[in-house]
């Protein structure tokens, strides 16, 4: 018999066939998200209104019945796959958006596209930031629920930075409203912010008050090579410690570029293939940009063994597409892939970059890595063969190893991925006892019946022994 | 027979009598806060390294010891009072600032003062924004437990937008860390926001990173008049229409500017006695200030009755001044002041400032109110005579339509002052029911004991029922 079944036939009963799902073709599609490892859900609930989640949720706890939140399921660490199954909540029907150009807020519901957002606010000459790879597709529920980010992260801040007020339900079905269309609020806890980057743990979030800043009105696009990592390194610390900060400031190393130029069939700088390299952009009003970039000019003459600068929209894109098509190049170098959004204090730059190339000899292992500089956060990519049993356990050590240094190193295992099913692993390698201790009291404490996303974050599942699933999710890269 | 005097006898034993004060002088100034409310700590504790905080905590917990964390006490909330005795932990001998200028970062221990991490940023070419106007006293640690902010609000953000790690120690004394010292984190749920702003009730911070950015190179400031308020509410609404993000935007109504106006002696706009004001500071790099001069300089001809320009940092100062003697001033208008500092969103900028006119008229009593336009937050001043018993039953009759108010208009009851105890008869307006139980279900589940600053924020206390002392402190204003 269906695990579930009686419970699932009420919560049909109540809220009707059309929002609770539970034919094949439906479970199916939510039983797994961009992790590619297959559960098992007994239902989909498509809820038409916000209120519809507070009876899901008053009925899973009194029959104890996991529920998943989910936005489109881009994620990468399994935080959105059903894994103890029951129920998956899908949110892409709350979708709207609306735009105070006043106040420079966006009110939105957890099922709005992130790029959505992104054009709306454009279109009143504002600005969300947030712009994760996967932001045509990916909600902002889940941006909201793994603290979201991407390229912009040093100058403008993650997603946390921009969430203004919260509404939603809390584990038992209550609903409730954290902070308010205001940008400063000081009463009571800060339930808001405990339920950004809880992965779906502490609540289910309906709707977002999110802050929007200015549009730049011009940008600057430079990209600049370098003879070697450390050296690409180097240089971006000497820009940081002048001031000058740029929006966006990628780094690409040597294994990346070699990708990136294989793919597009092309070598970046004429002469210097497979030098890392930094792709840097400024923006900001008109006057503002053209005093940063005579100071990024003079700095690229310096410290760069190559320079360009792009001198259109349309130049700007062919150095982005670079950066774009080094993701999906890399499986050329295996056919699975451990990806790690690890994040490194400035003063920890150099003594990395000298780990990941002892890493790669000492592995044999193919690591290509990229990120965001301005923030410090890397993609570390360990690719390996996974028929090949010599290199699953080069990888599985890899991992562990680049986990224990990053930390170390005074970083972060995730800086905007989250922990999920993926990172479980390596929890306890970033926080002590007590940290956990007070992190599932606090669970607890909101969730007593244990049915908000069970099975996350504190227990441990090596994603690697899993099977995953020979899919292509129309956000994969290649 | 003492309170609490075996358990504070065992502690002296463990820390010495030189960092556990029991002699009367010491007591009865940890014994009040700003708030001038005056209880009877049983000890003070003075640690000399962070460690001694988990001896304390230990203790505290085995023998169900209060413990109320403090700064330099400058809060207006009683949220650093001992209300129910026992030991007073005073933070001021922790105070190590370090700037990481590459990183933009500051490392500071929770007793360092605001205006000295400000001076220390700045000295190295960065920023550290929040300042609330009692920053030369109050600590960082006392910032983050309130989330104070000040001007600068609106363009920057609160105390909170700056906080990128934090440690300390749990109620129960185990140490943690929230954090790493990088701008992006996504490993595990959020202890450190819900830290921030819980009123030294869920832990004891004892050090941070902040972030900095960059020193604005170039100021402008301009000081404009308007024919009332409505007219000044509107008028900075088209600013903000504009795109325009003046870095401090503070209003003062017709009751404050005649305040300052009797101060100084002098008449702000010659002929314009008690004319409302907006008083505006661009900053940012020289061209992004000449460029964002024009169009003020454009909108406060269009908008206002009158306007100013300071034509150097000594005329900026004059212009200040008029916003720093208006507090002060105001108990001309009567001998005790309820201050909140409520927050609206923009959409009720007019209507509030309506029912401010209706308020002032109806209770008979000065309301003369200040603030920083650009994020809302608005300070509402009640002023009364405390021994005129119908002046005083008007006061708390306006101090709760007040609050309901602002709700109802989608507000906060407090944007940077926190609850303490002086807005404890409010945080029900603001939050239901299931609000209150979630944070209620947090506390219990972190601080077991109920250790941690008992009595504040869930239990109604009426400050004004209660004897203020008659002191002067070096941060009150006259």
């Amino acid at each position: 018999m269906m695990k579930f079944a009686a419970a699932t036939a009420q919560l049909k009963r109540k809220l009707g066939a059309r929002i609770v799902r539970t034919d094949g073709a439906a479970r199916r599609e939510a039983s797994f998200d961009s992790s590619k490892i297959l559960f098992d859900a007994a239902a989909v609930i498509r809820p038409r209104r916000e209120a519809d989640i507070g009876v899901v949720l008053a009925l899973a706890n009194r029959h104890s019945v996991p529920v998943t939140t989910r936005g489109r399921g881009t994620t990468l660490t399994g935080a959105a796959a059903p894994v103890r199954g029951g129920w998956v909540l899908d949110m892409l029907g709350l979708n709207k958006i609306e735009i105070d150009g006043e106040a420079g807020m966006a009110h939105v519901q957890a099922g709005a596209r992130v790029a959505e957002i992104q054009r709306a606010a454009e279109a009143q000459g504002w600005f969300y930031p947030p712009d994760p790879s996967s932001k045509e597709h990916c909600t902002i529920g889940g941006n909201i629920a793994c603290n979201a980010d991407g390229m912009h992260g040093g100058k403008y801040g993650v997603t946390r930075d921009f969430v203004v007020a919260l509404r939603g339900f809390l584990p038992t079905g209550e609903a409730v409203e954290w902070g308010t269309a205001t940008k400063k609020f000081s009463a009571g806890f800060n339930l808001r912010d405990l339920w950004i980057g809880s992965e779906g743990m502490l609540g289910v979030v309906t709707g977002a008050v999110l802050k929007l800043i200015p549009q730049p009105a011009e940008r600057f696009t430079l990209l600049t090579s370098f003879r070697d990592e450390s050296a690409a390194l180097r240089a971006a610390l000497t820009l940081f410690r002048a001031r000058v900060q740029p929006a966006i400031c990628e780094f690409l190393d040597r294994e990346s570029v070699l990708c990136a130029e294989r793919a597009m069939q092309t070598t970046i700088f004429p002469g210097q293939a497979g030098r890392p390299v930094i792709l840097l952009e400024l923006a900001g009003s008109k006057l503002e940009v053209r005093e940063q970039r005579a100071q990024l000019l003079a700095w690229a003459k310096e410290n760069a063994a190559g320079h360009r600068i792009a001198r259109s929209r349309d130049e700007a894109e062919q150095l982005w597409a670079v950066r774009r098509k080094c993701s999906g190049a890399m499986f050329e170098l295996g056919d699975a892939k451990l990806n790690e959004d690890v994040v490194l204090p400035m003063r920890s730059y150099v003594k990395f970059a000298q780990f990941l190339g002892r890493l790669k000899r000492e592995s044999g292992l193919h690591v290509p890595t990229f990120g965001h500089l301005a923030d410090g956060n890397l993609h570390v990519n360990i690719m390996y063969h996974r028929a090949d049993p010599k290199e699953t356990r080069a990888a599985e050590k890899a991992v562990d190893l680049l986990m224990r240094t990053v930390v170390s190193l005074g970083g972060a295992i995730s800086g905007e991925h989250g922990i999920g099913l993926a990172k479980t692993p390596f929890l306890r390698i970033q926080h002590s006892p007590a940290q956990v201790r007070a992190m599932r009291a606090v669970k607890d404490a909101l969730d007593p019946r244990g049915v908000l996303n069970p099975g996350k974050m504190f227990e441990v599942f090596h994603v690697w022994k899993h099977p995953r699933l020979d899919v292509h999710l129309p956000w994969d890269h290649k």
